[in-house]
């Protein structure tokens, strides 16, 4: 059984990868999809597609339609969301894209440090299941298919 | 017409209170829900009504059990949600409220400081509405009674 | 049985007032809601709340947030939808508020003039009952209570 | 991952094949799908499958019928929607598929001309992303790829 | 607890009148709604409202489109669906009606005489209750209030 | 694009053969699901499965069960219903198969000899297409390709 | 705010008058609802209003169909379920009360003896909130109201 | 046409392998999922993933979280849910599996013995299908194919 997982999180280092390759080790038959990764892409994509915008507001805002956009052509083709959190950055976009993933009744895996579970309680009690390492989250992955 | 406004938020100070008073000083028919604002229980409810837990991760797991079924019941009642955001804590349970809200097609208004624009560009731009003040979210309710 | 039924269209005459007080005169138990009616004001709500724009197209678009807010508030709230065109103006937001009830499966009857059956055929066939006057809609409406 | 994307908009003109070499030529795994684009034959098919009517009005409906059945069976299979808007013709069909895309959570990409900024602002402010070129809707699509 | 059931079935005897005053001697807190009941009315409506149309066909479309709008209107409004099949005529608005309100999980109670069950097997089987005589609906109605 | 079209109506002649092989000479890609059309076997599943049953209410409930349980998992695999309807039987199995697709939003379409269309009026009216025979029906198909 | 609790379980003693008469005391304003309490009458049912059935399995079917009913009219208009699971019992019907309106998004709490904590945890931990004791889920109720 | 069928139940002998044997002599191209059944690593998935915790009940939980995740990414995957009840065991888990297939109207067949007639009425009158033997089911499904 072919699953797709999308992974939410931050894109400032290559968690992904390391993900892609250890499910790859391990031959799991899944796809992994997720936001754009290039940062300086993801912040720039609403100019480089739509010209030169009146400021840094309407810049972010040109930039998150398109990257909103994706992420929901992306999510609606996932079986499974995969949602890290880090103790950088704010990381909203990660706790939108759960909580969406949670109420549209998508299974959902959330990865955090053990510094983060009491900021992090509630949205850890809406999830199907909450690990602190991505090793542990394809390990959930993995258990699907024994 | 009358609508019920769930307030999503921090709650350690009483912009639910300025809030709905100023509705109430414009006569507007709104009943104004929100999570529980004793931030003391709001962390104890768990082992108040199941007795103490096995350590702060339990306790914690709890208490945002309670907290995430209060949530729910008044979410359902409401019509529109308004979500604050502000510079302190992370509030990733406002993030949570806020896109699960959306996710359910539940109107909603994001209330956010111009400095927490660009981490909260995604979100921003899934809401209906994004304003800088409570005041302005109050406008923007009473723009649907005029 | 009281119902809310909500006025698509232009807002550039009073037809809504030719309506309502029909609907008044035969004692139908019916709650009227529809779009902002103050033409000026429909346009200037997003400079109004957020303060002053880059330009028209995000004026626009501040505004339109705003009232798109308003009518999904309102629309959420109908039993039925009655979606009024005439020759005049392009009516866009008359075609998707129409579009969106039926989409939702709100009971929509849609009101156009004769010269208008070719170009709103589809939408025309999609909804649920067309008539060509708004006293025919308020027929309809009265219908259901006969 | 292949996408289906639904090209809803005029059919007088041949901005689709433009699309699809275009999206060829970067090699996407897209799969375009859209209205009948004889326009002759789409405003005769329903007396062809029919027989004659009693007149334009009862001819355009029951082609309408048609059409819209046609338009609902490719719709439900469109993973995105990109409707274009022109500065000719009404096109409410237009207006009508978008919105019925957006209703049902399907992402959508609003394609106008800057001369239609303010009839368009609603719907543009509900699409997912809005933009003034079919290169620019395939930019975007490009990027789900990137 | 008040509850509104919809009354969907053929509309020339007065078996409705006949169910609400059993009701009313029972003192259930039960508003009945249903279909134009004035079969006069009922056929003449679409041309009542849209003036003359060219020949039967069309008059009985016309006519259909308001019926099917008032129910839609009321079904929406019900909690309960009460379907009557009798012998005479061939009842698929019954079908139609009861069918809809199954597949929108509304509880449906069928009322069908013995001679209908090898014809009705199927549909019986989908709703929630079948009985033989509008007297029984009745009495699994106020079993609710037991 | 593949479709999976389900042929609901009548079992006791050959007319969905008669689709599937004009379906099969224009090299329509359309894989048909129907009903069990061995009339007999149809009848006596229940017991066949189940043993022998207390009389014939018995019996058929238990035969339907088995048929709606196939018919569920067929249409929700289906993209299109063809709901076919003669003067014959009193095919409320039709009216109940039509309804329930009409109602999922899966396009319909539904083929009526001209001597039915007063008594299904309102069926007709909410499906998406309505025809008098199956080769327009298969017209309509058809053209989803062209 | 009012709001109606769907208290399932097993109905062999008085426990839903206890939660009536605290909440009473505390002047909570909460409806309950729930299934049949008088056991006789419930497994009665069926053939009170259908008469005499074909044994015992029959009997049985007749009067599940009814409760059922029951049941589904009244978990539809409840916000919260309570599900209570003792030591006696199977209470299947308690799960699959519990379960349906965890399906269905009813905010649910489930009450069980520490004795079932193993055999139950899967559904508990599909719950918002379990608890041991009805006090305790009167106290989360009591929380909505803080 | 290829089906894929969720085997909900005890995992405490091979009754799955029974099913797939009998199913694969019988060419059907059927594909079957469902829970862990190495007993011993589905009540130590949670300590397995997560370390060590406090105690049974925490243990419990956590192997639950991760059995209930399986369960919904493969339930989704199902067209159809065969659920088995035995005689042993309190099989809470099979009610809530096939309550929540039946809710999210996944056609369900429930497999039980003569002897839970009774306790299994409701549950069983709310499924499609109700047999004694798993060959039964098999008999079904392969109905379906006929």
């Amino acid at each position: 059984m072919n699953l797709t997982v999308y992974l939410a999180g931050q894109i400032h280092d290559d968690w992904r990868n390391h993900l892609k390759e250890k499910a790859k080790a391990k031959n799991l038959p899944i796809e992994f999809v997720g936001p754009q990764e290039d940062h300086d892409l993801s912040d720039a994509i609403g100019e480089k597609v739509l010209g030169e915008q009146p400021g840094n507001v309407y810049r972010d805002d040109a930039a998150s339609a398109i990257n909103n956009f994706r992420t929901e052509v992306l999510l609606q083709k996932a079986d499974v969301v995969i949602a890290l959190f880090g103790e950088k950055y704010k990381q909203w976009n990660t706790a939108m894209d759960a909580s969406t993933a949670i109420t549209l009744k998508k299974p959902t895996i959330i990865v955090r440090p053990e510094s983060l579970i009491h900021p992090l309680k509630e949205l850890s009690n809406k999830a199907n299941v909450t690990v602190e390492t991505i090793d542990q989250a394809l390990e959930v992955m993995e258990y699907i298919y024994k």
